[in-house]
């Protein structure tokens, strides 16, 4: 029913894209702005860092979800997170949307504006509105424009993140696209970092939303990278409804469909960021099923896969069973120790290391090798209910210190 | 009114302390065993991991504490946690204790029993009951065989912790001793890892158990090496009456002297674990001041000292402030942002890095230099009222990686 197809955010209808190089990051080469623009006016919808802190283009943004609910074009930058940046940085966003709004001949409340970088320092604008007048005519409809776009938004990610399907409502081919970037201070409590999805539905704003808020909750706020919750987390939806399908109701089939389609993009996008954590080397996937609710399962999941202990276990190929356990435990749910189970899976096999609290007779050599896997799965069974969650995170290695302990010079 | 003393837990009248090599842990030289006694009934307290999986001598020791309230002897190893062992595990603890019991002519339910190390792997019997049989006989009062039980509880640590300290109380003079050993999973949730004090003070069983429950949580509750509560955490205080003080009762100026006492030997201890977190090379203290709350000042401090990516900027040598100021946003404490003053002190210096929130214009140069030193402070000011609270870390190396991806092998 969902189709998997090779694209981004310009795989919907009316959608273009543009990204390149500026100059705000160091180096020569590295792209560093980017810009989404609907043909026609989008309904868009967007969650946010519950970070007390909060860069400036989050507030931005806030204002025009909230208030006008409505967008033409996002314009985003790497290098700079504009956070921590007081009343010129709020001030810079409002240049950026006039200036983008005045080349596209649309309304600057209009504008969605995302930064991500380092934090603390203002916004070099003789470069940014250059850049700006650069992506207006650079913008096309093209995969290679989608993906020139999310090149242009990553900071230390690895790889470029994004993902387009399709699927069919009411007879109407409706398309949705996304791109993301995120690798270090991942502890979403909202939508990670950034987060940029686009669609053709014809959809209502309110429904989008909550949709939205909802489908955020067990994808890129199940993933954790270093436990830090960044002050710019951003996720923004557009949808322009040129796909002609009838506008989506609370209830609806066609509503659930795109539910579906959305939750896939989200759920793939997050766990590329998790899979491209900083200085990682595998994806870590924790399944949590049997708990006497969702809440419990999700915080049961989401400890075991932000234990530095075990991240570091999992880095060494280290079936230290016990680390998953005590995170188990301290993860703030309730469950009898005595009847968890866990089992360990990666593309090399699976093994049942502990039964009813505590170790079976595995194999020490079968858990180093199902370790040495990509991804590696941890499957909790703690046999209190029917409930189950997912976490996504990575492995914790020297490579992550390495850049962090550096990361400004 | 409180002095330092060069000693340790058999400092206070009346105690005797061993720590030998049983055989438990791999190597041929690292003691492994340790064992403290008292020559009169002591009253007794605890505080235990609030983590969901305890270890079986959390269970044993906490029925000690609670229903009797009174002990003996407390006997130690490291190398093994006897954490999800089962009922095997527990059973293990009731034979340590009758076999302690009955080599010093008092009942089993006046010894307390603490392990540390791997978890999920059962006590080699034969070798603990060989190690306590030893233990008794090689008891003394003496300095060298209080720094000889640090030594065997030892795990991860790099050096011995113990401490002490004498007052004058009505006349009478009260010694309070302690050690106590953790580097790795630590984030104590109550007491952390094992910690042993002892006091020849007179003292209410009821008295006893409320003051400690209290210094706690500005001790040991304030201190995180990697966000991981252990399954064994406890602090254990033994206060045997041999001081000739008169009972210590609520209220009395007396016990108000004896808790400063305990105070400062938690703290002292508390930082010692924070400034030997595996892999660590400096103790990274957080002041939080100027809060609405108690609750609110522990909250930011202990967001900053956890924060992966500022303890790896305080390895770095980086002074970056962004870090400190999102996390502080994470908290769960509520605060205006753009009143946030940040400085760095060191026993370089001081430097103010941001005030209102913003930066200030500070050297990158000087900040590098304060950084280099030791400890290093980070002191926030939130201007919301007149609370403050310290939290106790350490800085992020790869080191600590390296210790954790193969602390097994």
């Amino acid at each position: 029913m969902i189709k998997e197809i090779q694209a981004g955010v310009t795989a919907p209808k009316g959608f273009l894209a543009a990204g390149l190089r500026a100059g705000i990051k160091a180096g020569k080469t590295n792209k560093d702005m980017a810009m989404i623009y609907s043909e026609v006016p989008a309904i868009c919808a967007g969650t946010y860092t519950k970070n007390v802190v909060k860069a400036a283009p989050v507030l931005w943004d806030k204002r025009v979800t909230s208030q006008c609910g409505q967008a033409r074009a996002v314009v985003v930058n790497s290098g700079i997170a504009n956070a921590c940046t007081g009343r010129e940085g709020y001030e810079n966003c409002n240049k950026e949307a006039e200036l983008a709004a005045g080349l596209l001949g649309v309304r600057p409340e209009e504008i969605l504006v995302c930064s991500t970088g380092v934090i603390g320092v203002q916004l070099p604008m003789d470069v940014v509105e250059k850049g700006i007048r650069e992506l207006v005519p650079a913008m096309e409809a093209s995969t290679k424009a989608a993906t020139a776009a999310a090149e242009a938004i990553m900071t230390t990610d690895t790889h470029k993140k994004e993902y387009a399907v399709e699927c069919d409502i009411d007879g109407h081919t409706v398309t949705v696209g996304g791109m993301c970037k995120g690798s270090g201070m991942i502890h979403p409590n909202m939508g990670t970092m950034l987060a940029f999805v686009t669609s053709d539905a014809a959809i209502e704003q309110s429904v989008l939303q909550e949709v939205l808020r909802e489908e955020i909750e067990d994808s890129f706020n199940m993933v954790s990278v270093d436990g830090d919750t960044s002050t710019n987390d951003t996720c923004l939806v557009l949808c322009n409804g040129m796909a002609g399908n009838g506008p989506l109701t609370a209830g609806s089939e066609g509503l659930s469909i795109f539910r579906q389609a959305l939750r896939q993009v989200l759920v793939y996008l997050a766990k590329q960021i998790a899979g491209d954590g900083e200085g990682c080397t595998r994806l870590f996937e924790v399944v949590c099923e049997g708990a006497s609710s969702k809440e419990e399962a999700k915080k049961i999941s989401k400890a075991v896969v932000c234990s530095s202990l075990t991240k570091a276990a999992v880095f060494g190929k280290d079936a230290n069973w016990g680390r998953i356990l005590c995170a188990m435990g301290y993860s703030g749910a309730s469950f009898d120790p005595e009847t968890v189970d866990i089992a360990l899976e990666s593309d090399k096999g699976t093994l049942h290391i502990v039964k009813d609290g505590i170790a079976t007779d595995y194999s020490e050599e079968k858990a180093t090798e199902i370790l040495s896997g990509h991804p590696v799965r941890a499957r909790l069974h703690v046999h209190a209910g029917e409930a189950s969650a997912t976490a996504w995170g990575c492995d914790l290695t020297y490579e992550y210190v390495k850049i962090n302990a550096d990361y400004r010079s």
